[in-house]
Formats: structure tokens, C-alpha cells, sequence
């Protein structure tokens, strides 16, 4: 029965024996921590045998003749940019391979802007407002770039296709200040969702005012299915060379979450001018990236191919998680009506959407709890859910054993915050 | 005797012989890059255990526990953070142990100075005029990024002891819009100087106008010795902790002439204060450097003195290529008396200074004969050497065999540029 049908004295009785369920397991003292969407420690150790594959100095040459151990080359040792350019579905020329951060990059393509703009453009830092459409709910570290650079963030509604596209057509359109839009088109942080292609083709014929507009496509999920049939998503830079804007996007990608999340590479791709340009900058902070690194994950996929059989054990290790978290919610929580959530075919995340005014009430008990999650409000810009119902769960990192109890937890808090709720 | 002594027609036979002995050289076909400060690979090859200490998932956490290639950890890990504070003379809680570039590290600094201020001050972006000063001959790259940031330098003669403390001194107590000097303090790029302790005591009492004035010491070669009784450099953020002004430097190393010019560590070390301002600027570009790479570091050195006996094994591979320059040069030009030149206790490089007007031409020709040197200028802001006259040469990467032919070519040029210019 759903709970907002309850009869107000069966329901402070259900509330009270929900007291009595979440203080025997604060008496637990679990702690567990699910803030962050990370591998777990079995999934990292999928990778080992990378960190072996070379051994002698005639390992290191890359293809070209480099020695991957000295300066130089910086946009990426030959084979990398070759592997890594068909991961993220751009040409070997139109990619940069860099460090471990995919973030970084990111972050280096809006300082460029702001501080020496984009194509021979007024650099941001020198026009009175900036702004950014966000797709909501989405990345924190995304908004917390905008936000350390004073760039004022929109929210864009996300549905099951994508961003709501009207709207953002008609933004960026008539708005010169509107600079750029996050996008994590593929299994969405952290909806799950994957970008329809008809959302790709509107995105790649958009028609900003601002010549200087740039999609910022974190395809971070491109290989990390949970599905043997995956939904494919639309190629973006395909889309735009054929509607003739291929300037407009940057598409980014790493191998965090495929072999080590502190010790992978990152890579940007874009147009060749994009590229070029990115370069030139890059050229004034490094002589060059971890070329060792990118061997190593060279040598170790070998191709593209050997790279998507890695991620089926890493999709082996994440279906049960998933299942776990969804069986759970399914069983506790969808008869009493009191919650909807995300059923992703991959990406990292579900996200659950509690009754309004619940979100912050949920992660507070949870934390109280002994489990911590991503705190509520963080897949906002600014931190501010408007309707505070958003919450990340991230069920990667804890065994089974773990997220069972986790869930257990977090389902009594949702139960206990909207009885609370409902009781005024 | 020396050349200008000649008489004419001398000089036109002298001149001859050695267009002679230069059109020869070329005929040889040689290919030798000298451009640039680049380990061997026989260097390279000392590291090469490096690759193999960390085998299994059991070696991968930190002594705090810390999975090293999972997410975080964004200071870096414990035991690097002290490893390398003791190599760069900071404490183990005044330092972040970054990824493989330390050029990187001072590009954010500068970045974030132009972008966000430093210490609440007025960011440089906003500011009409900033100005750094810059010891010459100095390090391009350190030059690049001024230039790419719009900041004026304004150069300052180096002397046996250090830059000229006098002229600084007035300069940053009289002048707020001077932010900013590139020091390399041990073994200086390219002269090899090592300040003196006055020096670095002067350094650490500066009285600058701007409170955002920052010291960028960028000691990369302070291990990097090529006798066995090293002169010692001052502690200069000790210096400043005494003189009240621990704020006022940024320190950076790395084990990029260490271990593997393209994957090393770097690091920055400064006050509490600086380190802290740092670090969140930092959490905003990335969750973390490649923990694992710093991992391998201290496994393979295990503390300081490991470091400085690898250093020992770099000495000796670099004295007999140094030793073959000077002694070249001694033969070859010191009778002349068209050049001077430095005769470094460490680093990597030694700063030859020909008769005024002549620098460029000799590159060109060395160019020609097939050597490429570091491009004439390249020591000085802007690429302008005002006396045409400074030449960086690099001889760590060739073999000894390759370098005698150089030096061999690069006297021939030097000679003949003298001639072609004494003729008029």
C-alpha cells in the first residue's frame, strides 16, 4: 500500500517500528563509505597484469621509434592514439592522449578559454557573464569547474532521451554568453540514461550565437556496459562533420574506471582545429605525458578489441552489485510509492528520486547511520537540488555483502524520512 | 693567440681552413640533436628496476592504508610526500606530490595566480601590468609561460654568486606590479651557478611591494651532481621561515633527470599557508596524480639516501661527456679568446658565451653541419639575447663518441663565426 494512502495513525505506527529498525542498525556501527563512484578493489585487481607487460628497455619504444621513458611526444604515443581514438569514436589525429584525469583536461579546456579564449575569441575571463547549460542531475566535479570560474550554471530538465533539447536550442541560440553544456551522454552521472539519436543530431546542429559555444561530451561511460546488448550512441563528431560543426565539440574519455582510477590515461578529441589549438596550449604546461603509462595500456588491450573483453569482467563484477541495489529498492520500497529510481544498462551510478524535500533527510540518517553517501544537493550546480529529492547511489565500490547491508539501511531511511515527510 | 690579434690576412687564411675543415664536416651527413636537457638512454636505463618493484595487489597500499590505484589521495601519498620533502628541503606536510611534469605544477601556479589571485589578492588576469623578473640566461619554458600569460620580464644579469640581489631588491620594493622571478638556484639552467647562501639569505629577506610577489624556485637539479663534494644551497624556505616571509616561495622538484624524463614525479613544497591554497585550487582540476608511479619511486629508492646513490650512477655516466666539452673547448677555443663558458659542478648544461653577434650565426651553422643546438636566444625572455651571444649546450644525450664530433663541428662554427665576424 502506498504510504501517503495511509491512515496518519497507521502510519506513525509504521514510523515508529522504522525508529526501532534504523537504531538497531546504527547499534551495528557499520561504515561504509559510497560517496564516490569507485572500482572496487576486484575490479582494480582485473588490471594487474597491465603493470607487468613491460619489463626491458626494448619494451619501451613506442611503434615510431620513441623511447616512452624520455621527454616529448605530447600528443600521445602513436598506438595510444590509435587505440584510445576508437574507444571515443574520433580519428588517431583528432586526439590528444594525456595524464591519469580526464577531469584535468577538462578543466585545462575552460582555464584556456577563460584566460586566452577559444578561436580567436574574447577570452571568457574578460566578459562580464559567462554561462554554462547544465543537464541536471548531473557530475558534481563538472559544476565545481564552472563554479571556481565564476561561470553561471543553467539547469537543463534530463529525460530518458537526453537533455531537454527545446530548451537548450532555444538558449543557446539566443544567448551569447551561453558558452557550453556538461554532457555524459553515455550512461549519464547519474541517470544512467543514454542520449537518443535524435538528441545527438539536434546537439551536433545546434546554432549558438556564441561562436566560441563548445559541447563538453564526457563520454566517461563509452565501453562500461551492464548490459550483453548495449544501446549505442550515436557518433557526435560524425554528426557534427556532417552538419559542419565539428569545432563545436570536445569529447573526452579515460581509462579510470577500465584499468586503474588513480593510474589510467585520459584523452580529448575534437576537430583537427580544436585539436590544434588545444595543443598549442598544452605545449606551454608539459614537455609531455606519462608515455610508459600509455604503453602499458597499449600493450595490455593490444586493441580495441581486447579493451571491450576487459570491461565484460568488469561487467561480470557489476551486474550483482546493480541487481542487488534495484531487487532491493523493488522489494522495500516500490510498494509504498514513495521513491522512483534509474534502471541504467551501465555507467557507474542510480539514481533515486526520493519524495520532495526528502534527499538531504535520507543521506543525513544513512550517514547516521554508518553509510555514507554522495551528499544530496551534489548532483545540482551549486549543490542545490530544488526539489531536494536527487540522490546518487554508487554501488561499485562495496562487495555485495556490504551494499546488502547498505541498502538495508538506506531503505529504512528513505521509509523513516518520508513517513516524516508525510507527517509534517 | 688570440684572434682579433691577427692580422687580416691571417684571418682570411685562418677563416679558409676552417670553411675548409666546415664544408668536410657537412659532408659527413652527421644528424645530432643538442636541443634540448635530455637524459641518455643509457641514463634511462638505471631506472629500469624501477618498473618491476610493484608486482602484486598486495604491494599497492600505502603505508596509510591507501589502495595507490584507486581514486584520491590528491597530496600524494605519505611516504612520497616524505621522501621528496627531504629531497627539496620542505617538511613532509609542505608538499603535493604531483604527476610527471613539474613545469605543470609552476604553470598552475602562475595559472591560478592569473585566474583566482593569490592569498585574497587582486587576480593578476584583472591587473593592467604584471612583470616578472627573470635571471638570464634562464630556461625558456619558464620564459614560455610569462609570455603565454602576457607577463612582462624584465631580465636580470646573473653572476658567479646568483642573479644581481641589488638590482632585485630595488626592483620588487619599488615596483607592486612585479609578481614574480624564475629561480633555478642549484646548478642553474644554463649557466650551473649555485646561488650563494648571501644570495639566498637576500632572497629570503625581500621586502617586495606586492604582497602576491611569489619566488618560483625551481630547483630541478639539486641532486644532480657531477663532483663528489658538492657545494651546498642555502634552505631557502628555512631562510624565510627565519626572515618571517615563508609565503613568499614556491619550490618545485621532480625525478624527471631521476628516474624517467616522461614518468617521473614532481612536486611542489612551501609553506602550510601556500600548500594549502594550492591543494584547493587542485581539487578542482583532479581527484588525484598517478599514486602508483609515486609508489614505484620509494619502493625503488626507499629513502634519500637511496635516491643519492642512484644520483652517483647518473655522475658518473654525465662527468666524462662534460669533461669532453671543456676539454674540446679548452683546446679548441680557449686560445682564441672568442668565447667563455661555464664549467658546472652539476645540472645539465654548460652556457658558452661567444664574441657579441655571433650566437645565432654559430647555430646556424652548427644546424647546417647537422647539430641542433638549443636555438640562439632561447636563454632569454622573448628569445632575445641582447648581445646575440649566449649558447645552451646539452651534452647529456649523446653518446661520448657522438659528442666529440659535435664539439668537434660546434668549434669549427664557433671559430668561423668569430672570423666572419672580425672580418666584418
Amino acid at each position: 500500500m502506498k504510504l501517503e494512502e495511509l491512515q496518519k495513525s497507521d502510519l506513525m505506527e509504521k514510523k515508529k517500528s522504522w525508529e526501532a529498525q534504523y537504531n538497531n542498525f546504527k547499534a551495528q556501527g557499520l561504515k561504509l563509505n559510497m560517496a564516490r563512484g569507485k572500482p572496487s578493489p576486484a575490479q582494480l585487481d582485473l588490471s594487474m597484469d597491465m603493470l607487468n607487460v613491460i619489463t626491458s628497455a626494448s619494451d619501451l619504444y613506442s611503434e615510431d621509434g620513441n623511447d616512452c621513458r624520455n621527454y616529448g611526444v605530447l600528443e600521445g604515443i602513436t598506438e595510444a592514439r590509435e587505440l584510445f581514438s576508437k574507444m571515443i569514436g574520433v580519428g588517431a589525429d583528432e586526439i590528444i592522449i594525456c595524464g591519469n584525469s580526464s577531469l584535468s583536461i577538462m578543466h585545462n579546456a575552460v582555464s584556456n578559454a577563460v584566460t586566452h579564449g577559444i578561436g580567436g575569441c574574447t577570452p571568457w575571463g574578460k566578459l562580464d557573464k559567462v554561462k554554462f547549460l547544465c543537464p541536471v542531475p548531473g557530475y558534481d566535479r563538472h559544476f565545481a569547474i564552472c563554479e571556481y570560474f565564476g561561470i553561471e550554471m543553467i539547469n537543463i530538465p534530463t529525460g530518458p532521451e537526453g537533455p531537454d533539447m527545446d530548451m537548450i536550442e532555444k538558449l543557446v541560440s539566443e544567448d551569447e554568453s551561453i558558452k557550453g553544456i556538461w554532457c555524459v551522454p553515455q550512461y549519464s552521472n547519474p541517470t544512467g540514461i543514454v542520449y537518443s539519436d535524435e538528441t545527438v543530431k539536434r546537439f551536433a546542429a545546434l546554432k549558438p550565437a556564441a561562436k566560441d559555444f563548445r559541447i563538453f561530451w564526457d563520454n566517461a561511460y563509452c565501453v562500461h556496459h551492464l548490459t550483453d546488448n548495449p544501446k549505442s550512441l550515436l557518433n557526435i563528431l560524425d554528426e557534427c562533420k556532417k552538419a559542419g560543426t565539428e569545432d563545436m565539440v570536445y569529447i573526452f574519455g579515460s581509462t579510470s574506471k577500465i584499468t586503474f582510477s588513480g593510474s589510467g590515461v585520459a584523452m580529448i578529441g575534437s576537430s583537427k582545429n580544436n585539436i590544434n589549438e588545444f595543443k598549442s596550449s598544452l605545449a606551454i604546461k608539459t614537455i609531455g605525458y606519462d608515455k610508459i603509462n600509455q604503453l602499458r595500456h597499449v600493450r595490455y588491450f593490444k586493441d580495441i578489441n581486447g579493451l571491450k573483453e576487459h570491461m565484460k569482467k568488469h561487467q561480470a563484477m557489476l551486474v550483482p552489485k546493480f541487481r542487488m541495489v534495484l531487487d532491493t529498492l523493488e522489494r522495500e520500497i516500490a510498494p509504498l510509492g514513495i521513491a522512483q529510481w534509474s534502471k541504467p544498462d551501465g555507467g557507474y551510478f542510480i539514481s533515486l528520486d526520493s519524495l520532495p524535500g526528502c534527499a538531504s533527510r535520507i543521506v543525513q540518517l544513512c550517514k547516521e547511520g554508518g553509510v555514507t553517501l554522495t551528499g544530496a544537493g551534489a548532483t545540482y550546480p551549486y549543490g542545490k537540488d530544488p526539489e531536494d529529492k536527487n540522490i546518487r547511489i554508487a554501488p561499485t565500490y562495496p562487495s555485495v555483502e556490504e551494499l546488502e547491508k547498505a541498502m538495508e539501511l538506506f531503505c529504512i531511511c528513505i521509509k523513516l524520512a518520508s513517513a516524516e515527510k508525510l507527517l509534517g
